[in-house]
């Protein structure tokens, strides 16, 4: 996986600042936004639009959103260089959520830096945020591979379906956070993942199967296999946290037990909820809904959580769907090293330390 | 209009009520977000995406958006109720942007009562306003007037167009709030305007004429009238703040020179700092820089804005907007009670006194 992120990251780069160069001049703003009525404005778009941009982008991220894009049109027999600048529609909207995410979760830290709005200011941030939600689509409207209209109509109508079913993912997760009690079952919990972070992948998978012209049933199997594996990512994340956490427990820090401290309902809260002793699964959700915790009562809430099993609990609910992913990778009858780098990918999204 | 805008009321809220009901349940979320892969969570939903939207609409608001595009489909020659549906689209979205702006301005109130992310919390306030972006782009998935797919695509590539200059006009007035200097010349500031309000009504006059399979000039025409009428709103609106305020001057309240504490470059701004002795040019810098003011610098600062003859100026230009707007609405040769209601729309944005 490694070499193949290595391998396509100069030319993704390379595509997303043909979409949105780092410089902003009218020239670019009348080719890409159309002439305007009166006249823009190029420096406040710089500031507003272009440098919190390239700022977090240049803080790092795989990437992986537009390679596995790529590789997936390369396992439908086409050429992906045709199809790069396809490639920044999940990359840019996935940084889009991020910005946003971070303004809703108020957020410190992202990518090792401060979070956006704590660099540009929250307005600047947010606005950049959502305008990276449509700045990608129109590289439907420009059409760079030609595509015929029925194709580009069903990426339109592929992309509204799974941006609406993110927001009410993140709609749930929110909601979540704000409650006392976990009154969540598991299968909600999946199907917040599957809409939150799940569509994002679809949009990957869906957009590859598209612009290529597969059939409806392939469309699907893929859909599948980059939901199931997201959904496992975000388990994987979850556990991170528990495990990062009581790893580092005796040497306190911003990043200890975040989760914890946000009041996450994720999948190893909910199983520590339903298996510990009704004090305890008192306690912790005591804990979870506190505004402010000591490091010692987010200890607390983590040993809960791994005493009850959970950790291993969830580990192995990621592990079924990665190798429910991998089932549907076979399935799609890729070429071997296509299938090779889809089954890896899987693994990568939960046995990764970061 | 005050006539034309409460006979359709009704039919719209029911049209906005069909799009997201206020009881949100199971069968709903499957018909319009599709089928859940594990399981939804409606109480969550309801909290998360109907309350806030629902609270937002019952506060009032004109449904002007959804009324003219109403009235624009009957001047083209088709039946409004087999439309309705499509009236919800740019009257959602109108209503997404508020939430997202008061975030952005860190506003206190909205119409009258706290803004929604006092209420709801930043994070669901956000959320929602966002989900309003995508939510009504379904519309045109559902397909409810049996659409051809070519005006499918059209529409879905006007609203990327237009959505995407409308977050480039919003970037350039946040990124000027946050500056020292006032830098931007009167052309900018329409810029601005054309954008970020001027596109929503874009989206309303294009609508009507895509999805009613207008010629291409047409639906320029009826553009530049939303354009311009909308863009002589935005600046009644920037007068209306300082009348109000001037003759509010001794009753300092909360909405006392809310422009001028958020530090808005507005185009009466623009002129008094052109037009007046350098001191005073200086000094409306320098209030307008300031984090917090007090009643009296306000007052100060509106009064060097009056004595520039700057209120004058800005009611001249949106005089000249709208006068142009009714030049296009009479191009576009529509039945004489449809050009009738247009004018009266032109005369409205600027005559209200709310």
């Amino acid at each position: 996986m490694r070499e193949t992120l290595a391998e396509w990251r100069p030319a993704v780069d390379e595509a997303l600042a043909d979409l949105v160069p780092r410089e902003i001049d009218a020239e670019y703003l009348e080719t890409f936004f159309g002439e305007p009525t009166y006249e823009y404005d190029p420096d406040g778009i710089q500031r507003a639009l272009s440098d919190p941009l390239w700022d977090l982008l240049d803080r790092g991220g795989k990437r992986w959103r537009a390679v596995l894009f790529l590789v997936l049109v390369e396992g439908f027999g086409a050429d992906p260089m045709e199809y790069l600048p396809y490639a920044c529609i999940p990359e840019i909207l996935h940084n889009g959520t991020i910005i946003v995410d971070d303004v809703e979760d108020e957020a410190a830290k992202r990518r090792g830096e401060p979070a956006l709005h704590h660099l540009y200011g929250q307005d600047v941030a947010l606005n950049a945020g959502n305008a990276m939600y449509f700045l990608p689509l129109k590289i439907l409207t420009e059409n760079p591979a030609d595509l015929p209209d029925d194709r580009r109509l069903a990426a339109y109508e592929m992309l509204m379906y799974e941006l609406n079913r993110t927001h009410l993912g993140q709609g749930m997760d929110i909601c979540w956070h704000n409650e006392r009690e976990v009154r969540i079952t598991p299968a909600e919990y999946l199907e917040m993942c599957a809409c939150k972070t799940g569509c994002l992948g679809r949009i990957v998978a869906r957009l590859a199967a598209i612009i290529t012209d597969q059939p409806d049933d392939v469309e699907e199997t893929v859909a599948n296999y980059a939901e199931l594996t997201a959904v496992a990512f975000q388990i994987g994340d979850d556990i991170l946290d528990v495990e990062n956490s009581l790893g580092r427990a005796g040497e306190f820090g911003k990043e200890f037990g975040n989760d914890v401290r946000e009041g996450k309902k994720t999948l190893l809260v909910i199983h520590a909820i339903e298996e510990s002793a009704p004090e305890n699964a008192l306690r912790l959700e005591e804990i979870l809904e506190a505004d402010a915790n000591t490091d010692e009562e987010v200890l607390e809430a983590l040993t809960i959580i791994e005493n009850a099993g959970s950790i291993e609990y969830a580990r192995n609910r990621a592990l079924e769907l990665a190798a429910q992913a991998r089932t549907e990778a076979t399935e799609l009858e890729f070429d071997e090293e296509t299938t090779r780098k889809l089954t890896e990918f899987t693994r990568f999204v939960i046995d990764r330390d970061v």
